[in-house]
């Protein structure tokens, strides 16, 4: 390999640090794929660090001392979320998404993977400050939104199911009451997927009243677990009380209109 | 802000093509990200060409003419796939995952958003030369690695479901019959998810007799789609002869010795 340029260093560590984010890199892994000194590389990165800023296009953040290193950080901006958000509402107010019943289709849009991924950027950046060990979910539809939030923000990921199955081993089985229509449901969880004492980011696509955010809660009771945050694509206005007092949402759902084909949805700045 | 840099385009455009892998960028998109000519841009684009190549790190492709452009392709090269298949095979041939029954906990594998991106790479890798429209999967535990392959490769993903539910809206509810143990299952996609005279190609975690993939094919009909590749993490090696004629895979697994707590699993390559 020929000699290697500033442009090269630049390019791959712009690479890595993107494709991974959220995970801390020492100076040292850099230092190897290149064969320079810790100086050269830090170099680099104040450079790369000033570009990310300038351009908007997330933060290079660096930890210092012996267990240090440097991460990348994709989060939105305040502009990038609202103009986001409201990209969001024109996708999903459109005559031909409403379903009979008064739903909303948003199967594609969830199922997107680049869509999902902004998502789970924008909850990402709503819960930037808050520490925890698992983004959780129940399935199906939340899982590709809670997926990217983990990859965001770096943490593994866990799924509650409605029914337990083989592969899932020995499980906690907890029935609780869903908010809206007051039906019993059941929430499914592998007593290997979280550890005692750990704290747990809800995710999820939809909030009516609540019901499955504090089934959360409950079940994560069994397991010694905390729920530290609760974040969701969508939440609807009424009922204006929720079952559990505290979460965030990207999107207010006022009313569905069937007969006039009207969906009446604000971003959260909105409100 | 002050003058563009040749670092700050060859960072900013590394990180916007690395963000959106397999989406075409055409090179008015960086003149007008960074008010400089087309030249300017594709002397850039040479440089990371040939640094992404050089460090093994995906290929950046060109397409010419007037619809033309530029994307990035981050599939694993041959070595790089033999090296993760190894890891894989490594995490997943542990004493305490084998549970009772003879099967294999691997939820916080396939949950993983870091090992279930590189599956997705990895599968995204295998399937490179085939054309298609969606990347499919049925719930649960395929969503994330069917996610990440369609990140990859830029596509739609579709969720086929157990049962139907009412945000599905109109939905095509067919009955098959599992391939190993015979028993009736149900498949669910809402009408809304495929355009007629699609192709898709078909992710999921685990395959034994091929039963699922077969009831694709089937459920693909309805849809007048046609179902072009099958993708999975990980095949049974009995029985020998699937469902289906044709599928690929990225570890075989052989046996799972419940008294011994041992299970005997190989890379494709190996086998």
């Amino acid at each position: 390999m020929k000699k290697v340029q500033k442009h090269d260093r630049i390019s791959v560590i712009t690479n890595i640090l993107t494709n991974n984010p959220n995970k801390i890199f020492t100076l040292t892994h850099f230092c190897d794929i290149f064969k320079c000194a810790k100086s050269t590389i830090s170099e680099d990165l104040d450079i790369i660090k000033d570009i990310f800023r300038n351009y908007e296009i997330g933060t290079i953040e660096t930890i210092s001392g012996a267990a240090g290193g440097v991460y990348y950080n994709p989060l939105m901006t305040k502009e990038q979320m609202q103009s986001f958000t409201k990209t969001l509402c024109e996708l999903i107010n459109t005559p031909d998404r409403i379903i009979p019943g008064g739903y909303i289709y948003t199967n594609d849009l969830l199922y997107s993977p680049n869509i999902s991924k902004n998502i789970g950027i924008a909850l990402a950046s709503l819960f930037k400050h808050v520490q925890f060990d698992y983004v959780i979910t129940v399935e199906t539809k939340g899982i590709p939104i809670a997926l990217m939030t983990a990859m965001v923000l770096n943490k593994p990921m866990v799924v509650v199911r409605n029914q337990s199955k083989l592969t899932d081993g020995t499980v906690i089985h907890m029935n609780y009451i869903t908010g809206s229509n007051h039906r019993i449901k059941t929430m499914c969880l592998s007593t290997r997927a979280i550890k005692k004492g750990s704290k747990v980011l809800f995710i999820d696509d939809f909030m009516k009243a609540g019901g499955t955010a504090k089934g959360i809660i409950d079940l994560m009771q069994e397991f010694e677990a905390e729920l530290v945050g609760v974040g969701v694509l969508m939440a609807t206005k009424e009922p204006r009380e929720k079952l559990v007092d505290d979460f965030k949402t990207l999107l207010w759902l006022d009313t569905v209109d069937e007969s006039n084909k009207a969906v009446d949805i604000y971003s959260m700045q909105e409100r």
